[in-house]
């Protein structure tokens, strides 16, 4: 079900003549930077006159001022206005979007004392516990499991598989990609003689509005209170988010990242992927931690952090200098003993 | 579905009065060590006494011979016995737990010749495969896949969308968190010429008493044999246990490490976030694996491992201060050469 | 429901006699090099004559022209054709695979508009959205969601609670393991003075045949065109493959690796375990990235690359010497500063 189109149906679409030779499938749009080899990309600002040939789009809609011919396997299209005529050829490669029936499916079990809007949708096998609130327009997908006094506001989007523990709240705008476990027990236990001793996780998770998060990511519940996702914040696939976390408005938290227990990140944080915060830290706002650090410190706002442990990025550019210039040292030690030993003679 | 209270509440509750202003809501208790600014505190005993003041707690109970005035925004409840009256505190701030009703739900699938306990609970859209036992008091939630001639013991707690595959066996009070796959395919192939051929994986996943697994965490079944979690273990979310791997009893496995194929794990190990372990290794009982270390060589019991590669403790911590010295060598070295020049002359 | 024999039972099924004392349980079997203490390994030929003693297998089919005597606890069967004898052994220790029945199951939900065939088998609580395509012998186990338009060939294996979002094609002979998602959203935003406004992401994922995704794992779908895993390449579990990412032919993706938008992935590459590559890089055939790697740029085939960020083998191995050498540095220094002093004097 990959949209694809020839060359000559884009030409058509946007009015332009094609110069060069493009022979394959094209599969979507980009810009000049991003583009694949089977992308449209434009030329619409001037701007960026020098990015067209270095691109690999495979084809490029151009004005008739630009003059360079593409190379082998590429081509041109002309047209009038590409910026213009671009958002025609992004309108091709779009599909019908996915619609979800309002109502409950006849085949998802909704609790008596759940209380569901009219305009939302509960898919197939979705179970819909006690006390549940879903919102005006919002989507449950089929096989998500909603807990008892669950909370979920206005138009999110709670794709298949989905668990959301009891009394967990969600804001408008939410969506939720298949596979997330909102509300599990943190892993809190006290050791002793005795192994390791359950702490009870009796708080929730606050997830505030316009929030996104990625398929098989997790979300532990508080000890007591809550955890929180902050307004606008982003997170992608297979995150740990631990309990008591609080996570700033409109941060990133990129592929595989974890968050220890406790930590507090500010606003405009970036955790790269697969980086590491331990737990009962502050990360100050616009905090970037790059991909595979580790973070062991509190940081001040706009610290960008490297390396694991991690360091600041200063720091750690002059460590990795010091460690290249180790080989140097070792020739200009074995020069300094031989001229001592001709001094001696 | 956040509980919340008000200072005047809690006064109230434990029969004390307020010393100082707090203005905001109160959801939880805590240590005064561990304590967020929403949190309710006490002071039960001397020794603690300095960790008032540096404490983040809102509201501290104190007795009555604490003399010390709050810091402006966090107030004290002066009572007779802080300590007794805590417990009526944390009880305040604990909801009732959710409540599983005993017996098969209508819309679960239970296939002939499955054994269910009478008092075991079967959730919605659940299913339950031939010849699988389920039981006394034992929870399996909605969603749930439980597959052919598996065996659960007493008092388990299985959250929604969990998988557990034929014939793997839990013991009593195993709590497995929503998400959780036990016994898919170890990752086995023989590659060659005709690309990775698989190798069948053909044994089970043995999970013993009053171990509990995190949220979407996987557990792999054993080529042959049994992957094997020993008694008393704790597994965090988004961690991986390879095939024929086995941990030991009271372990800790932190959220998002993971451990290669046929590895042995002794008792209490800990295994940090984020760590890696390969493959076919023995780790000696009461290793602790720090933070994203990898470690690629057997330890003795309760090593300390740093680092990728890890590395023993001191060995790392010599490593780090080598490292920091580089800066001061080439300084050295530089003025070692001028005075050589020097000399020369 | 592990498999277990004694000793006595193996001898007799192989018609051989047993040397030396093996109590325990026997569990599986293995090749010498990999036997744990319960299995069962032979020596089918002289080049691995060696092998015998140092290996951990319990038991050992060997031929009578062998003479070592076996260690305490362990034990050989002598007979004729250790060989051919151990596909015996094979038999005895591999229970007899899950049927699944063809056809659709009554509690799944087949849309009307799907095509399902007819020795196909649909299990309880699946939901199969309208559109879709399920080939021959194709098996989609409990609780999996099938969304729109989506393709899938012969002789696929879908385990339990797995999604595959809208229009994905998967090929012939793919097995996705319990919990995977396909086809999530790719994390794109266009961060600004708005927040992050969310980039449609309206491509697929097409995965081609002899694919075998493992549990948990996410392979999100394309901004346009498609994420594309080709032939015969095997993913472990909860690894991360980001949108427009395409991997080569046989690759091998060890567990919680991931790779960053964009990225692709020659034949044969191997990412080991946690490793992570960045987006928008090119990885050549045959390349190899070792446990926990970050690899930051291209790399040309059958490179082999170490650590975070990750280097070349040969430059990680000098940089490696060269660290291990300054402790050396400092002595040699300090002898050289006491030389310098002397010749002042």
């Amino acid at each position: 079900m990959l949209i694809t189109k020839k060359i000559q149906d884009i030409a058509e679409l946007v009015g332009g003549s094609i110069v060069g030779n493009y022979a394959g499938e094209l599969t979507g749009v980009s810009s000049l930077k991003e583009a694949m080899s089977t992308d449209v990309a434009f030329l619409g600002n001037e701007k960026y006159v020098n990015q067209v040939m270095p691109s690999k789009a495979g084809v490029v809609l151009v004005p008739p001022a630009y003059k360079e011919q593409p190379p082998e396997g590429r081509a041109w299209i002309v047209c009038e206005n590409p910026s213009a005529e671009f958002s025609k050829v992004i309108a091709v490669f779009t599909p019908e979007a996915v619609k979800y029936a309002a109502g409950i499916h006849e085949r998802a079990c909704v609790a008596e004392g759940a209380v569901v809007a009219a305009d939302a949708s509960i898919g197939a096998c979705a179970v819909v516990s006690k006390g549940a609130r879903i919102g005006a327009r919002t989507v449950i997908c089929p096989g998500v499991f909603i807990g008892e006094n669950v909370t979920i506001g206005e138009d999110c989007l709670v794709y298949p598989n989905v668990t959301i523990r009891e009394r967990c709240v969600l804001g408008n705008r939410v969506t939720l990609h298949a596979g997330v476990v909102i509300g599990a027990d943190g892993f809190g236990y006290d050791s002793g003689p005795q192994g390791h001793v359950k702490v009870p996780q009796v708080g929730i998770v606050q997830i505030d509005d316009d929030v996104e998060v990625g398929a098989n990511s997790t979300i532990d519940r508080a000890r007591f209170g809550r955890t929180w996702i902050r307004q606008g914040t982003k997170i992608d696939n297979l995150v740990q988010v631990g309990h008591n976390v609080q996570v700033g408005r409109a941060c990133l938290l990129v592929a595989q990242c974890g968050v220890s227990g406790s930590t507090v990140l500010g606003d405009g944080v970036i955790l790269a992927g697969q980086a590491g915060v331990v737990g009962h830290l502050s990360l100050g706002d616009g905090t970037i931690v790059m991909a595979q650090a580790g973070v062991t410190k509190d940081t001040a706002p706009k610290a960008i952090l490297f390396g694991s442990p991690a360091q600041d990025r200063k720091e750690y550019a002059r460590q990795m200098v010091h460690i290249s210039k180790i080989e140097g040292l070792i020739a200009e030690v074995k020069a300094l003993k031989a001229e001592i030993a001709e001094l001696k003679k």
